[in-house]
């Protein structure tokens, strides 16, 4: 029989694993010398590193997957060639317990590895991947609700670490839970400077091996996905783009597919991770005709165990992807015009992120010269008719450092009145708001419901009293919100149904009505 | 041979015998005994008054038209029972010279009056009747252009007097240019007063004889129709509308006809009557289905020998009419969704005034709560989208006199920008504007353009510079409009074709520019 001394030293025992564990990094890095004691979070990373043949084209040559075994759960994993001789199988688990594996390759010094893992429950500010919840909105794999307030910084990972880590250090601050954010380099306005690694071995500008994929460059890209990982920012990956001189947006389909496969199973073990599958991907139409596109989303899909959430983003306001078809998990627009969002709702039947619905700035083009209070008043319009919508800024300046494409600090004023609307749909009840109603008024005025609670959204109205969607048969409250001055100021007494709610006779007010018992 | 003294007391005689008929009334009375010395301004009124049978019921028994002619032209014009006996017949002169008419009718006593008078030239304020011009813009009858800048106030002569003429003197002020207004009384929230008088003989609530028109009804209207024009206001005559508790929303078929025909007969010669067939037609479909508002059109034009503009005004924004019909001179629209207007104008082809982009005001009806800026911001897109749009003015007060309904005073903040813009339009060249082009940027920023001028509205949008939609292959010139603060500052420079413009980086700006020789 044990005693309680006994005890202490196997506590202590476990103890100090735990912390040589996380000492080795974030994401736990284990030898396949141990398995036995590799210990990893729910929804973090295990990472099994083998060494293998360097001869020949090992990305092209050799076949690597795993088998991640729990109870009768099998979950099949592909690997990949990093560099050196070095393949790397990663692997997200989902559940508490103990997990085994085994290797499958062509090759048999990677073939038949096994070994097992114990995966814990996850920490406080951990849970997990979003998926869609309640048909039209998110949550984290936990249950717990995800309100899509993101940003976008194009090219972010691309300016080299001094401005990388002040763009992380000004996120901190903005507590946006998405980034938008492209994988190969930009090459457009306001961003014509070389990157500092290249996915591919060769040289620029268009001297690659699209075979050969760059360590290096892969590296540094898991290193900001961890990083936004680590600010509870999902990283909504955009895996192609028109903007280049490169020629990474002229690849022939057979590179475009094996760069699909490389890259989803290189980062989909990461949580954080979405698949933006284009930006404007209609202005490559020309030489990826929509047939191409369809099947980038099978390969994407097929080769990530986890599901990621998939989308794709239009140009032209017209060209919409037909976001009905099944590969497609939430819809992903760019369009000006906000008060179309139920129409979107209706028309895909699926969650709806207005990612780009124009930025806070003033440069010369139309889509980054909008004002701060037209930004807000758009994310109210969107959010309040059960849809989200996305930042971004577009200031001139003599640095030509501009938020929406590298990053660095927010100089506008739309950031804080866009988190007061997060912090106020987080405080709403779970589940994310429907429109109140297709009526004429429910056109001009926006408001979304859940349950007894309402949040309705007056923009450029300024009634002196309001007597539309109150919830019925129920006793309600009603809090004032001044969207840009963002103060919620209680209303002092409780209302019974049909009565009507004076107001301010103000603009850019909401009001926030919440049944009381 | 006449001596000079002859000559001197012949021109006294007829000086004496204008003044005397210009004594009778604005518009020409004259007595059938003295047609010769009769003389008429182009596009006023000569009026014929016969004296006829009472008995019976004259509005039904008999019929009544008058043949004009002047030279080889001919214009029938029907003739009305007014009462007590007296028959009128109204014609619109539109040619200067002499013209000559002969009655007709089932009456002997009104069959075969003949006589003539003298048209002379127009006043310098009276620009006759206003026309499509240019396909998509309007003009005056003597070709000069005609900017609709609208107000609305619907029941305004319903008011009794004191206030009508109070609206006549804020008239003077606010140079709006046309009046939508009803010719039934009005029955909806903030406008519940009984009228002074009821257009036919009977008594209120419902007990009416649709067959006897009351003259002191018509007689009031026509004084308002004849008010407005002395002010170079438009009367936008509003035939029916569905906010009634006298039932003359719920007449039948044949009771609309005759009523048509009687008003139509009235009021044609009034030269700035414009038809507005209905106000919210839709919501009368029950009632009335659409082959009956087809007829209803019919009849009007039929009726009308100086073809006044045709229109009819939709409720639900779904339900606009189908503004292609031959009959439909231009399209009214009720929309708030002002970004639309180039859809407008290439679905029906012609000039179109959205009458109700919302009022400014704080009403609980979104349709009556939003901002001044806001009204300001849809005019501007309307206009430099080559189209028009409408004011109203809906603020509470103690009174419950809100202009849109009763008129009275204007104590907003958007006439003044309104007609700020109407001033700009009118130094602008006439024909009124095109918009500059389909693609993105004209999708989020509205430009105007007629030959080498442009006029350029930024709205929400605020940029510092631009370089879209200049003049091609001239030198120009800009002037930087503040559409709020109603300021235009000419930039000191002229510019060559591919300079960029610079720009303050504020919102609600204009630009204007014009082609340097």
């Amino acid at each position: 029989m044990k005693t309680t001394l006994e005890h202490f030293k196997l506590n202590r025992s476990i103890l100090k694993h735990i912390l040589v564990i996380l000492l080795i990094s974030v994401t736990a890095q284990i030898s396949d010398a141990q398995p036995n004691q590799t210990t990893v979070e729910k929804w973090d990373i295990f990472e099994l590193s083998l060494n293998g043949p360097q001869e020949g084209n090992p990305f092209l040559d050799v076949a690597l997957s795993g088998r991640f075994i729990r109870g009768d759960r099998v979950i099949e994993v592909n690997g990949f060639y990093d560099s050196n001789g070095k393949y790397i199988i990663r692997f997200m688990p989902d559940a508490v317990g103990k997990w085994s594996y085994v290797t499958k390759s062509s090759e048999n010094s990677l073939n038949g590895k096994k070994g097992s893992f114990r995966c814990k429950i996850s920490s406080p500010n951990n849970h997990g991947p979003v998926r869609i919840s309640n048909q039209y909105h998110f949550a984290y794999a936990d249950g717990t609700p995800y309100y899509p307030f993101g940003t976008t910084c194009y090219a972010w990972i691309h300016q080299g670490n001094k401005l990388e880590e002040q763009t992380l250090e000004t996120l901190k601050t903005a507590s946006f839970n998405k980034m938008r954010m492209c994988v190969f380099p930009k090459n457009y306005s306001y961003n014509k400077n070389e990157p500092q690694y290249y996915p591919f071995e060769g040289s620029a500008p268009k001297d690659w091996d699209f075979t050969r994929y760059n360590p290096a460059f892969f590296r540094h890209l898991e290193k900001r996905v961890a990083d936004l990982c680590k600010l509870g920012i999902e990283a909504d990956i955009i895996l192609f783009h028109p903007y280049d001189r490169w020629g990474f947006s002229e690849m022939d389909a057979e590179s475009d597919y094996r760069y699909l496969k490389y890259i989803t199973t290189r980062l989909s073990a990461y949580r954080n991770v979405w698949w933006s599958m284009a930006n404007e991907y209609d202005f490559l139409l020309r030489r990826k005709p929509m047939s191409q596109w369809d099947r980038f989303f099978e390969i994407v899909r097929d080769n990530d165990p986890y599901s990621h959430l998939r989308s794709i983003h239009n140009g032209d306001v017209n060209k919409n992807y037909d976001h009905t078809k099944p590969w497609i998990t939430h819809v992903c627009i760019q369009n000006w015009d906000v008060k179309q969002a139920k129409e979107w709702r209706n028309k895909y039947k699926k969650p709806v992120i207005n990612d780009e619905c124009e930025y806070e700035g003033n440069i010369p083009m139309p889509w980054g010269n909008i004002t701060a209070r037209e930004i807000v008043h758009r994310f109210w319009i969107m959010t309040t008719n059960g849809c989200y919508a996305g930042h971004g800024e577009t200031y001139e300046n003599p640095e030509q450092i501009l938020w929406w494409s590298k990053g660095g600090t927010l100089v506008g004023e739309s950031w804080k009145r866009i988190l007061f609307l997060k912090r106020i749909m987080e405080e709403g009840p779970p589940g994310g708001l429907t429109p109140i109603g297709n009526s004429w008024v429910w056109s001009r005025v926006s408001g979304g419901m859940n349950g007894d609670y309402r949040l309705i959204y007056f923009g450029e109205h300024q009634p002196v009293a309001w007597f539309y969607g109150k919830p019925k048969n129920v006793r309600f409250k009603v809090d004032v919100i001044d969207t840009w001055n963002m103060t919620i100021t209680p209303q002092d007494r409780i209302y019974e149904n049909n009565e009507e709610i004076p107001l301010p006779g103000k603009p850019y007010l909401a009001i926030r009505i919440r049944g009381v018992k």
